[in-house]
């Protein structure tokens, strides 16, 4: 161990999470631990705060402070949507050479993944001796090889607990309840809504996710039906739901895509979907009340709603990171692998194997004859998403009628 | 006491919260120990239940069962938007004689109070002996003579908690982000956004709500003018707010306005008003990230999200609404006095002075000029709101720069 002397850079990209700050910590207080490790720096708004040489030593962050920023969701060292090209990487190197950086540390998604690997080839071809590794997070559950991500079972159990409100809500004062979850490509969050249906009849009744192609038809219709069965019907779709050709719904009812520097378009931030499907069930079924939310960023930073086992995990793969580092003297992203229901360990695997592509949700997790997702996927998913807090309907006996037997 | 004899039926009518259950569950258990109330009968979705004779008979429901469902949101008998004329309260009375109801329980808002005045006028006029009183609940915190409404605090604490949040992300990703809260005319609710202001940069750095007018120029101004001082700015806007005619800002921007049986223009449940003045914004003030979220009916049926000095009151109003029957044989409104810091009592004012009309935010809870919350509000609600979960930044030196000194 401690081949390499120096100091060691910890940053955070992309999206935030509920406990992407529990990595963050746990790859802080690990490194800290190694003599070999002289500093532990923060990089302020991910790689972009590496250029501009805006570091924080978090050596001198009391553990207090640290254990309580882990509680706090969203990104503690604050974020980017930077991807570094040649050019960029170059003012990387040049500032870690600089501060005799060591050890790099970047906590984000496919495209922090992405970053982690051009960094380290730039690292390679200029000679520069520098350990980097990724460590997984995104609300989208989509990163590559690993079983599932850090901050997904807590935006799951967001998801869950409001769609458990919702039902609740709709079943009080009935019509149809449209929830628009995030998630880009991958309908893994969407499908959480799932765990809010406790008896039978709840909702959602109907879910929607990226995986199938959207039809307008088969949506009517799905809709129509349900509506029939229960006079009411709950809803659950994904920001990201395309059309047979593979265009994104919202593509088509928005004037202006934009993008940001990935070339990702906008998903979020706007209610334009759930109000043209909302729009589309009142013209078509002439249905009144329909209702609609965007979840939006609530879904990834609302205080206080955590998944033990995320949090558990997601500061795991932190202090993993650092010690692969140091241990192994090697490069990678962490990754989850599950070896028991519920038990995991963690491995690291090249950085290539994650960055840029997605995973999506494999078919035995969707049920697409009835629009709705399958008990396979409430088995993958229900360690993630951790159990919801207690709520239950009245149990008495009905009156008879007099007046109107 | 007990100089009726006689059933009890309790209801709830309007939109439901996070604690009316509370209310329900303490007029049921209250009613079940008096020896004049025979049987407590629960009315299915409100006023359309007791004229359908859709009731269940609660003193058969066990004692755990009732309180699981005092701790679930939403209206556990289920809720109903109709407003009884006198024909409708023809049919009412006919129900309630034939089932000899002489303890008439309705837990809502304003136009539930309205609703509790016809039936009792009603009831008067046609010789029956009834007691109805009416037990206060809304998030929008806008009925007259109480101090505050049970529901409001724990949709306060939802709302707080979601911008604390949403601050934490916006300050790692900056932009510009519009929060829109329900509330209907009234501002407190979008108000008790101020709690997530912990430290003096943190948003909600504007806060517009109903009772004054939305001025377009003063809007983007202010929104130029957070943004050129902090490089993001977090927005709080009531989905109430009006033109300076008293015009919805909203009811310009949609096509189709949808009026309730009560004849209120539907608010909530669509994007479209954060996503106007996203729109204003982008195009006005050429800022490229405007994000919006339309918090919707999370605000009041998101599971976990209870502040408990509103569940107690919540419970102790629905108590109360029994004992004033019972022991002093009176009808009226349940309302709640403050009598310090903190601490109530409850008394029952005529059902005419709750009824129909709605209470607004006093002037001394606002900042005009500066589009903010007072400190007076804030005193005014912290303890109905409670405390936020902690949450903390990071705090370490910065790293004196190499290159880019």
């Amino acid at each position: 161990m401690g081949k390499l002397n120096g100091k060691a850079v910890v940053a955070q990209g992309g999206g935030p999470t509920a406990v992407i700050n529990q990595s963050l910590i746990g790859v802080i207080l690990e490194a800290r631990k190694f003599d070999c490790i002289e500093n532990v720096y923060g990089a302020m708004h991910g790689v972009s705060g590496i250029i501009k040489e805006d570091f924080m030593d978090l050596t001198q962050a009391t553990t207090h402070n640290l254990e309580m920023v882990a509680n706090t969701p969203s990104s503690g060292m604050l974020s980017t949507r930077d991807k570094p090209d040649g050019e960029y990487c170059q003012k990387i190197f040049e500032v870690l050479k600089v501060h005799n950086v060591r050890y790099f540390y970047y906590i984000g998604g496919n495209d922090s993944a992405d970053t982690c690997r051009i960094v380290n080839e730039n690292a390679q071809k200029a000679g520069y001796d520098l350990r980097v590794v990724h460590v997984p997070k995104t609300i989208d559950n989509d990163l590559l090889v690993t079983d599932h991500c850090p901050g997904f079972g807590s935006a799951g159990l967001f998801v869950s607990q409001a769609f458990a409100g919702i039902n609740l809500d709709n079943r009080s004062i009935p019509g149809i309840y449209i929830g628009v979850v995030m998630g880009r490509n991958a309908g893994f969050l969407t499908a959480t809504s799932i765990f809010a249906k406790k008896y039978p009849d709840d909702g959602p009744h109907l879910v929607y996710v990226p995986e199938k192609a959207f039809d307008k038809t088969k949506f009517l219709s799905d809709v129509e039906r349900i509506y029939r069965e229960n006079d009411r019907c709950v809803i659950a779709v994904s920001e990201g739901i395309c059309d047979a050709k593979g265009e994104p719904m919202i593509a088509s009812l928005m004037e202006n895509q934009e993008k940001d520097a990935h070339g990702n378009i906008q998903l979020s931030g706007t209610g334009a979907l759930g109000d043209a499907l909302a729009g589309l069930i009142k013209s078509e079924l002439k249905i009144k009340r329909v209702r609609t939310d965007t979840f939006g960023y609530l879904q990834r930073s609302y205080l206080s709603t955590v998944s033990a086992v995320d949090a558990n995990e997601a500061r795991e793969v932190g202090e993993k990171a650092v010690q692969f580092s140091v241990w192994h003297d090697i490069d990678g992203s962490v990754a989850i692998r599950r070896t028991g229901d519920y038990s995991v360990e963690y491995f690291l695997t090249p950085l290539s194997t994650v960055a840029r592509n997605t995973k999506s949700m494999p078919d035995e997790f969707i049920d697409t004859e009835n629009s709705t997702i399958t008990e396979a996927f409430k088995s993958y998913a229900r360690p993630l998403v951790g159990t919801l807090p207690t709520y239950d309907r009245i149990w008495a006996p009905k009156v008879e009628k007099i007046l109107n037997k």
